[in-house]
């Protein structure tokens, strides 16, 4: 494998925050199974970016990293198919961090809107970090060093794509052109949301985990917010601002005609309703379930797979990092 | 080689910002030369910092490396002795810095004294990057991965040993013992001045490089401030406020009396006294020069110290490195 590539190059990651829920699965994982079957595709478990939000609880981090690559491999991720690894086993990626901090001004980073929404988002937590702050230059390294051609993002991520954009630029500007730019793969899932009706995220503690037995699952859904302005049975739903509603229509595509309408004319009461969908979420799952009955049978068989990633990994990214030492004359 | 020490250990880096001066020499690498005697010494050539401010520049810095290693080996150092090695070919610093950006407050780094006060001396040119603001995060990785004993410093850099302190006792209050906090190896010596009259330095463009030839040496000595007060050879000089004098201290102690006297009899005049001590300066840097013109002539000997340097310095790095991770809890 080298930097000549015959098909165009796809990069991605995910924090190992926690087991994987179905919200990675429908907005990000679910499409990573499809790209991998059209692109050259590296996709990493982002273990340092995990460390700009989880420096203070580090230590759950080894058991994260190795579940979320039984979550990525029981999802359909084939290691034969994409190169999937982790980004910390990589040094080039801090590497190039570094050397694009230096040409990095910092209103750039302070103006990412992510940047503060985040540190709202997360209380009771101080991210007033220099790493917290850098975080869109670490994912600037993560991308270019691949020489990535696509990144598939939903478009909250597309100032960070931009920004990669623009240190990509930078960097050629002053040293010569070392990295092609990348484009967004817009890809424009419906945002799931939780139990509780936000967007599903580990730090809301509204997920379902892609490991949660069928009891958890008929347990959590059964707790999940509907609309609140149907307090009785007798009273008609509006389907329209449902959670549950909303999960039909990913998990049961073709019941979403017939619970909407039986929502709407108070025919379907929220309790069997919440039933009916915990069923078809148990029965999306199983495939994923029994993948990862199977991985974990063998726990050390993914430690082989991410080092056996590593190495590949590293073949494209050590490259561009000499490219890029090169360019800038540090090299004797 | 191994972090159980015999002796304890010093670490210092000096940037290549061009050729080393007198400056660095009197304030910095005579004291190199005799630490190494006593110290297990690990002196780096800091390229990656250089980058913080010569970013837009760093076509130059692969002669500047060549030429700073080459004015160490001329001043004494002696890879015998001591590790002299060049920071970028260590992955380790830049892995190290990232894992420390993580825990490090942006509050911090803005509150270090140096971080405005250069942004004011480095006129045209945009500091306010990423990297410059996380100039002490490096130089904190650069110090702990070594698990420094001892860094000599002058009064000006206090604050940033107190920083790096700062952050090893959060790395090991955050994830255990990992980092020994380093002390300060403070060194008084008077700050030489430049031919300004300002602190020699090469962004003053004021500075006697120590690969000058004798013919610039008188050059640049002959245009040096002394006591704007002398107009005339008549006027009795003031030497306390004459760099000339300053000079004369250093370079040749034992004439100190007997220009201070005659300078303030009017009995010396200006032209003269430059053109003495031009001479005297010449001597004292003929070893130097001598020493320089042999290892100009086996420049690969120079790669092949810097290689050797990195090979040793790596052992403890890494070592360092893969505790700081387990630490962590990132491995797996």
């Amino acid at each position: 494998m080298s930097n000549d590539k015959l098909r165009k190059r796809v990069l991605s990651g995910i924090q190992p925050t926690g087991r994987l829920h179905l919200g990675n699965l429908i907005g990000a994982v679910e499409n990573w199974v499809k790209l991998q079957e059209k692109y050259d595709c590296f996709f990493f478990i982002a273990d340092l970016h995990a460390l700009t939000t989880a420096y203070d609880d580090s230590k759950a981090l080894k058991n994260d990293i190795k579940q979320v690559a039984i979550d990525l491999l029981s999802a359909g991720l084939d290691p034969g198919k994409c190169v999937i690894f982790r980004q910390s086993d990589l040094s080039e990626h801090a590497e190039m961090h570094l050397l694009f901090s230096m040409i990095t001004p910092v209103s750039w980073l302070e103006r990412v809107p992510t940047y503060k929404s985040k540190m709202d988002e997360i209380k009771g937590k101080d991210l007033s970090t220099y790493g917290f702050l850098g975080y869109p230059v670490l994912q600037a390294a993560d991308i270019l060093i691949y020489k990535a051609d696509f990144v598939p993002v939903g478009h909250d991520q597309l100032p960070h794509i931009e920004l990669t954009r623009e240190i990509g630029r930078r960097f050629n500007y002053f040293y010569g052109d070392v990295f092609p730019l990348p484009k967004d793969l817009l890809t424009d899932f419906p945002t799931l949301p939780g139990t509780d009706g936000r967007k599903m995220s580990k730090s809301y503690n509204n997920a379902i985990a892609l490991s949660d037995s069928p009891a958890v699952i008929e347990q959590k859904i059964s707790t999940m917010v509907t609309d609140p302005a149907r307090v009785k049975k007798e009273d008609k739903g509006h389907p329209a601002i449902c959670s549950v509603f909303e999960f039909f229509k990913i998990f049961a595509g073709n019941k979403k005609g017939t619970v909407e309408k039986e929502c709407k004319a108070a025919e379907r009461g929220c309790v069997a309703c919440k039933k009916e969908l915990a069923q078809y979420v148990i029965k999306y799952l199983e495939p994923i379930h029994q993948k990862r009955a199977e991985l974990e049978k063998s726990p050390e068989a993914i430690d082989v797979m991410l080092t056996e990633g590593a190495k590949k990994a590293k073949i494209i990214a050590a490259e561009t990092l000499f490219e890029a030492k090169r360019a800038m004359g540090l090299l004797l």
